[in-house]
């Protein structure tokens, strides 16, 4: 058993759950009526106890032992099985799914702070479950009543897992030039069976010896279909062909040719598959011919906010290792007494300044991405129609900002976490390093960070005539000036309100280029447009944050753990507003300059 | 042999060579008379070939092999042994050394730059070289003539190599903490031979099988010294005893007990090390007792330098190969025509926005570094005292700024590089994220990145009562005077005056801050003002560049290799100035907050 790294202090998502959102609400919707907010607690307790005993403990040595690919087979790290053992008998794949099939049917909220617990403590290892459970949620919403029967229970429980095999070789941000092809399988009395043939690169949970069957979720293109992502099916691919009373027939002509050498999460398998290599690999068309990418889109809507939760987590766990060990590691005097003596670094005013910087940053991440889960649940149950598509707007506004500002500046707090070690956090008796190792991958994958950037300035901004985007910002305006001049957060508020104008004058000037046929700018400036708003919807959260903890402030003792954590939310929204947020005014002037250098520069210079 | 990913393009060498700083001025220096112009074009050819066809092919399989340790002794990966030979054969450890003892007598900024063609080669074997020569350095300066010729021309010449002795398990950034002991040998007729106790960590080159024997540099206090740095003294302590005609004794109680695992730099031993654990270890006291931290400075600052030169050797590699792999990479279309056909990345709008970050990043990097260089030997050799007295300035003015400016912002350069290659850059067939990991020690040893902020606040405003900082921003307040209006870039000289002008503010206010006793300030805003500073003056050098290729733009055919290179560099001057300085106003707007929430937050709230 190794060393358990995970040491999440839980009151941050107690906070969000019952004082800043509140999740009480929810638990008011009809799907939600067997709960209490007590079921919920024991849920995350629950949950965070998994965290630390199990996933934590093989954290490090995952990394170290990595997956090991044999004979076309992969064998995970062998402290993983117990790990999905721990995560099957809690029901922990499928919280917030349908109980009718064996999920829990817990809010998303839940599900998502509990998937930070564990993610933080070994993100190789739950890359397993989230697969299986996402892949299942697909079969679930369009799969016929038999595939339903067949594989969701299975994969919700964790018998089986699941995968989802989009990218190729040569089709990579590009999904479709895919060209990995359907045709119709002669021999089988179901129209909707398939033969299989292609290669599919960089699928995560590929291969391994965690269960005794994987459930392929595979894009492929039906002979004769249209080019491009239009003529895109997906498919149910067993690593071996299911019969219809659920036993396991014989392997399905699915080949692992290779696993990856990464930089980080070494447990999780990266696996070459081969399908059809010998013309025996069967797939059942999944709905509707031609229709895979928007299936697959729903799942990965919420496949990206899992990875903006993955950014969140492993920045929480590096921060925590972090002032876990400032506290422990003494050297010399602090700058504001320098012939003092040797003190715990925590007093070096650098150190408190990093600390701060990923505690704020971390909580400000949380809040982001608590409320996105949360308005989820709002727009599935709410009973009020316009509060349902109100929630929905936001979520569709909010998931490009989780997916991309939550993994880069996750992994620019990943960083500030080893700094704060020193040398020994580039060592690796300390998970520093490998949590900075392990965060890399997620501004990549579930489409590039640029990916969602564009998103966010092609798609997102123009939701319902742009009234999502513009009464987002309203609102934030009408926060600002309902708190002006307030005595501890003034300066706060007019930072904010002057980056609200920022934003909108960012997103007046794409108008404008859309105009005027400048278009080039909107490409080279989306990422900074999507950062200012990614910080200006985290600032307001913390800034509501920082209101409600003032309140509660007035009702505890300062010294006792409430008060400290009250006082610490306080300091923390001051620190994001003024230390955090101004990255934005820097943006406005570079975005003011018009530089159209990268677009002009002849490729030959570089 | 392993696959050369090293691919750097000699031309912004050769530019700021002989069209920007200008060799040919420092090789009118006494002692650099025998080396004419044509003479540093070949050393600097020889260097980037030695890099390509030795350095660079051993660079991944040095990090795949990584260093073994076995029964207190370390095997470097077998592929370094070669490497070493050539570095020997050519004379490239001791560059530009004294020829008195077997250096070449180069220019520094001839060294440093084909310095920079190794550590972009290869860096982990790099690491053996340089402390080899910066160790025989301080005997050259500071040993008798019987040390001289004793250990220097020995390492030089990479017969002997050599490591420097600083940190030990308790004392890291608080080197004035130290424990190892020396006491008067009662055996030895030589009183400066001492007997040596204690123990070191994170000593790169501590041990290895490149070299029969290794001189270990390292700093102890003498029983009965004063506490902190003031009673530290150096000594020379071979791995094996050297008899005075320069043979072998016998070992020296110099214990290997083990190396670390890190995130990078597999091929660089970093070890722990035992002195004197049978009690048999001696030392020579190298220069007069308790002045052993002001010489171990003298080399410290060098040191520095070259670690900022490392940022940029590994972030202008990993340019390298994303430029080569995005001119190679096909996806889809641009966003300017999305419903076009699939083209090479480059052709990308934001792949270019990256491209450019990272060519006028490392380009404007390299000019900062290769000036302090160039001002290296201005402040040694120029003939003016009051012209050598200014470089000196400057050289001290510019260091923290290459350490921790270069080695941040290179950082980041790689992570950017990893970015533009996608999913491939996250494994190891492409070097992208071995430069990501090798790159992040830079940010830690020499000197903690936030030190160097101190340095730089603390120290180097100060020189000459202000003037050495005063001086260099007069200078650039000048340029832009100058050059206000310009046609092509009065853009970026009017934000570069304005940026100056931060500069100038945020000095101010730590003067006011030392005065009115909230120096809490300083410390929290030190980071930031030298990424100001270091912004300010690259900008500077980046359009000083701009404007000299301009000029020679008009004698060339703008469509020629030079023409095509000269349009680059003014691409690239816009780009940085518009795009990477405005982050000063951000600073700033951060600055005046006057923000001190993480000096107030109780330590419990971390």
């Amino acid at each position: 058993m190794g060393v358990n790294h995970f040491n999440r202090d839980p009151r941050d998502t107690q906070f969000l759950l019952h004082e800043h959102l509140g999740v009480a609400k929810l638990l008011a919707y009809e799907p939600f009526a067997d709960f209490s907010v007590e079921h919920i607690d024991q849920v995350m307790a629950q949950a965070h106890q998994v965290a630390n005993q199990c996933l934590g403990p093989a954290m490090q040595d995952g990394d170290r032992e990595g997956c090991q690919f044999q004979a076309g087979e992969v064998k995970v790290p062998s402290a993983f099985h117990d790990c999905w053992r721990a995560l099957r008998q809690g029901g922990w794949l499928a919280m917030a799914n349908d109980r009718r099939w064996g999920g829990l049917g817990l809010p998303a909220v839940v599900s998502g702070l509990a998937n930070e617990y564990f993610f933080g403590a070994n993100m190789a290892l739950n890359m397993y479950p989230l697969l299986t459970s996402g892949n299942a949620r697909l079969i679930e919403a369009f799969g016929t009543e038999a595939d339903r029967e067949l594989f969701v229970p299975r994969m919700y429980s964790g018998q089986w897992a699941g995968t989802m095999c989009l990218t190729e070789p040569l089709a990579g941000s590009d999904v479709g030039w895919l060209e990995t092809s359907a045709t119709p399988d002669p021999d089988s009395p179901d129209k909707r069976v398939y033969k299989i043939k292609g290669r599919k690169r960089f699928i995560s949970a590929g291969n391994h010896d965690l269960t005794e069957n994987i459930i392929h979720l595979l894009l492929a293109r039906i002979e004769g279909a249209p080019h491009g992502t239009k003529g895109i099916s997906l498919f149910i691919v067993p690593k071996i062909w299911v019969e219809p009373d659920g036993a396991l027939g014989r392997p399905n002509d699915v080949v692992c040719t290779g696993i990856e050498h990464k930089m980080g999460i070494h447990g999780s398998a990266t696996c070459a598959l081969h399908f059809g290599g010998s013309d025996q690999c069967r797939g059942i068309l999944l709905g509707e011919p031609h229709t895979g990418m928007a299936k697959m889109f729903q799942m990965m809507n919420e496949a990206r906010v899992g990875t903006g939760l993955m950014g969140l987590a492993l920045s929480a766990s590096a921060y925590d290792a972090a002032r876990t060990w400032a506290k422990r590691r003494v050297q010399g005097p602090p700058f504001t007494d320098r012939r003092g003596q040797r003190v715990k670094i925590i007093n070096h005013e650098d150190v408190r300044r990093m600390l701060l910087n990923m505690k704020a940053g971390t909580e400000a991440m949380r809040a982001l991405i608590a409320k996105t889960y949360y308005l989820m649940d709002v727009a599935r149950f709410e009973p009020d129609a316009a509060a349902r598509q109100k929630a929905a707007g936001l979520v569709e506004l909010y998931t490009p900002l989780v997916k991309a500002y939550c993994t880069d500046f996750g992994f620019s707090l990943t960083r500030e976490a080893l700094q704060v070690f020193g040398g020994a956090g580039y060592c690796n008796g300390f998970p520093a390093e490998q949590y900075v190792r392990d965060c890399k991958i997620l501004s990549i994958w579930e489409g590039t960070n640029y990916i969602q950037s564009l998103d966010l300035v092609g798609r997102k901004l123009g939701l319902e005539g742009g009234a999502v985007f513009q009464g987002a910002l309203a609102d934030i305006q009408t926060f600002c000036a309902d708190n002006a001049g307030d005595a501890d957060f003034g300066k706060c508020f007019s930072l904010l309100s002057r980056a609200v104008g920022v934003v909108g004058f960012m997103a007046g000037g794409f108008l404008n280029y859309l105009g005027d046929g400048r278009i080039g700018f909107i490409p080279l400036n989306a990422t900074a447009f999507l950062e200012c708003l990614a910080e200006v919807v985290m600032a307001s959260l913390s800034l509501e944050q920082a209101l409600v903890a003032r309140r509660k402030l007035a009702t505890v003792d300062p010294a006792s753990a409430d008060g400290l954590f009250y006082r610490g939310k306080m300091h923390g929204a001051r620190f994001f507003c003024q230390r955090v947020l101004p990255a934005v005014f820097a943006r406005q002037i570079a975005f003011e300059q018009e530089d159209a250098s990268a677009l002009e520069i002849p490729e030959a210079c570089f």
